[in-house]
């Protein structure tokens, strides 16, 4: 089969932007324990972070809504935009090629797929427990990796990955917490123990986070307090 | 004349990248004034910031820096991205027609211009003395105008700069300067007096920068320390 640029199945839709994608880092976090949902394509060892592209008739965050939504069977996730990439040598076509030959299929020379791509990233933070990881056309595994024992990425996906673990490193995170859970996850992402006080102090002093109520357990008198991050930079979701 | 796909000029290039384009934010600071440079169409009241596209053979972040180049005549100017803008009613074409028909030129139904635009915003601050503003093709000026008095701006420019003050108030400037050159900045931006040892405490704990040799004056036990924020964004402009 060769692919042309006839709109006959999703690989030669023409109502695709033609040279943007959308990559996701998608963390997932239980326990302890960071995860990076990864895809591994069919009949190859290229891992890639789950991607997609955006429909001329859609808005960029919701083709990336989708790809999260496809991928682990959430929706309504708190995702962030966190760069975009955009330099010409990002990514090599003989890898795409591979992964499509895999498969039985030949790309066009003027195939959209071999257009130069700009990127744009984002991440979200879910519990890994309540995903359902699910492959895309390409791929056949979609799966869960310890963030400290990661494979190599096809294209520039390590440079996004450790653009986005940058970012989280900064405080955006989706729903509400205490201050216990948060420095657990900084820990984690950090990969060290930090000092308890000196942590809650820093990051008290940003004034990112709300307080909200107390958390109700047995022991009232010991219930931590629940934050969550003011979402200014969510505006664009909202709309 | 009507402008049709064909490259014979500028703006019939066919080796730009056909969806997506780049605004920047150039704020320019002196004397304790913020300004941001603006065009204005030429015959029309449209307001807009500097912009650009990307060539094919060109690094999304180089065509950026030859926007800020282009506009201001300076180069190697700290530049920082800070949010793709991918909402599917950003533009309204009818502006765009306007823009041209006022200099005679019609665009073919097909032009690129017309296409759908995903674009990437960046910011600089720069020194407003340094600068020498140079309008482009379809503007006929290109002026500095107060923060406090800003016209109203074409498409969803407005929102591309206030999500770019948004970022600005986050720490990420140029060169080195005192503590109390970046309270000042602060305080301007945020149009507010700040406490000076509450911000210098704050700002520190963030730990985004570098303590630098005191600055040299004729009072050297009054000089105080210089700083820089630590360049971690700035790593995909240093390929």
């Amino acid at each position: 089969m060769t692919l042309n640029q006839d709109p006959t199945d999703f690989w030669e839709r023409t109502t695709l932007l033609p040279g943007i994608s959308i990559d996701c880092v998608i963390f997932g976090f239980h326990d302890n324990q960071l995860k990076i949902l990864l895809l591994k394509y069919k009949g190859t060892n290229f891992f890639a972070l789950p991607g997609g592209f955006i429909d001329q008739d859609e808005n960029l965050e919701n083709a990336a809504a989708k790809v999260l939504e496809e991928r682990t069977g959430l929706r309504d996730i708190y995702l962030e935009q966190f760069y975009t990439f955009g330099q010409k040598s990002r990514r090599d076509d003989s890898k795409h090629i591979e992964v499509l030959n895999k498969q039985g299929i030949t790309l066009a020379p003027n195939h959209f797929l071999l257009n130069r791509f700009i990127s744009v990233g984002y991440f979200a933070l879910i519990d890994f427990t309540k995903a359902i990881p699910t492959p895309d056309k390409l791929s056949d595994t979609c799966e869960w990796h310890d963030v400290e024992k990661l494979p190599d990425l096809i294209f520039d996906h390590n440079e996004i990955l450790k653009k986005a673990l940058e970012t989280l490193r900064f405080p955006l995170l989706p729903e509400t917490f205490t201050m216990g859970e948060l420095l657990s996850l900084y820990e984690t992402i950090l990969g060290r123990k930090l000092l308890r006080a000196n942590f809650q102090r820093k990051i008290l002093s940003l004034e990112i986070l709300e307080r909200l109520d107390k958390k109700m357990t047995g022991a009232a008198n010991k219930a931590p307090y629940l934050y969550r991050f003011a979402k200014k930079s969510n505006q664009y979701l909202e709309k």
